[in-house]
């Protein structure tokens, strides 16, 4: 299966929720930090504990890249857990002219072995096309995101009366004749999704910020159902996985993924 | 020394070149690819062959995650030959969401210990306020980029008629409060530098694209001695550390910065 198929076949058992493993020394439960890799033994778990619910694994690259080599070795790691058919998103939000991209996609696609990756658009196509290249995979564009500075230049107003991320999200379509790209939206943005649902077309999106930065599960699904289409992942790291500080934060993290997965299902039957 | 001052001691030995440490194993001449660790050996002996000429170092972060965990050990073994009074660049292009921003700010500046850093500003404030956090690093914020993609998003036109790219210089003069930010700027977009150097004020520049890309140190030179500032830095990567394939690698390396400082202290004399 290509990445584009993972996020297809989820969606089709109504799987949506794509589990962020921003995982953090310092958040994690006692219990566990006297493991010898504690990072590794939580996202083990975690992992061990969802996967059957999960529609996707992203993991925030900034949260391993302090640790630095060791950190690295983490993603190796983690990624092991994760099964085959689970789609594997590395937030890494790179991007750089041609041969520096060329570069990243290699580290994120060929290196560590992920589906698909997050990428910035700034720099404009030169920077995004040497992840394009892998066909198999999925570049999800950051477009509109999810924080309160996406105001300031995702949401200037150009000069033909658009927005900055209307011109990415454009973009991105114009770049996608292998089917392979996607965007970023944030579940935060509710209004402007809908506005925009039409343009984004058939995108695969990937929608972080439900939960801990206040985007609504329920809306997001309601928005999609309404155009009857699928194709989207909605993101939630810290409600799920510091759902419960104790020892059986992995059965609470499976608990609070299937309580998701419910109301999901509810909405769309 | 905090980075700025290490950036205007440097400029005011008439030092402006960085070097870029796009250090590829594919690369590096013959010789050394047997060495136990070649990149280490390669990137040690150009930087003791060029540390007395060189105004700062910048490390492309991708050329080392492609290695993975090893890469990060990398750039980890290669800070340590940098002298304590030259500025390290990590050219690491990152930008996020605040909460994870925050992780890579302690990457990059605590765990690695880089001086500086450069970013992406599509996702605005709160994606580079936990950068700019720290006080005595140096925060590259990229404005015009020297490829040809930057003609797709930074350079689209507003309603104000204004480009992207000159909103975004006129954030981050804004945000410039514990004066530790700067932008980076194409050395191959000249018309474009000449026309916003007065929008870009007093602001660090670093600029890449010399070489290999096609940008002209002598015409980025006299465009800002034409009025009368320092404070920025040109980048040349693949033209001083690839300059010979030959194991005289280093020696070449340090007669090709030595030269490019004999054009600057000509133009500037």
């Amino acid at each position: 299966m290509n990445a584009l198929q993972k996020l297809e076949a989820a969606n089709n058992s109504n799987k949506f929720i794509c589990v962020g493993l921003d995982t953090d020394i310092n958040k994690i439960p006692e219990s566990i930090r006297k493991e010898s890799n504690p990072i590794i033994e939580f996202n083990s778990r975690i992992i061990e504990a969802t996967k059957k619910y999960a529609a996707a694994y992203k993991i925030n690259f900034a949260f391993y890249e302090t640790e630095g080599a060791n950190g690295f070795k983490n993603i190796e790691e983690t990624l092991k857990f994760i099964p085959q058919d689970v789609l594997t998103i590395g937030d890494a939000k790179r991007g750089d002219i041609g041969n520096t991209s060329k570069m990243y996609a290699s580290a994120v696609f060929d290196s560590f072995g992920f589906d698909s990756i997050t990428l910035h658009p700034y720099m404009g196509f030169d920077s995004v096309s040497p992840f394009i290249e892998y066909e198999n995979k999925l570049n999800f564009i950051l477009a509109l995101t999810s924080n309160p500075g996406s105001n300031d230049f995702e949401k200037l107003r150009l000069a033909d009366g658009s927005y900055v991320f209307q011109k990415v999200i454009s973009a991105v379509k114009n770049w996608n004749n292998k089917n392979n790209c996607g965007i970023v939206f944030g579940a935060t943005k509710i209004e402007d999704l809908k506005e925009n649902l039409q343009l984004i077309s058939d995108l695969p999106v990937l929608l972080p910020g439900v939960g801990a930065q206040g985007g609504k599960l329920d809306e997001v699904v309601t928005a999609f159902k309404e155009i009857n289409r699928k194709r989207y992942l909605v993101n939630v790291s810290r409600a799920i996985i510091y759902k419960d500080s104790s020892d059986n934060f992995d059965l609470s993290a499976a608990e609070e993924i299937i309580n998701l997965n419910k109301q999901v299902s509810n909405l769309l039957s």
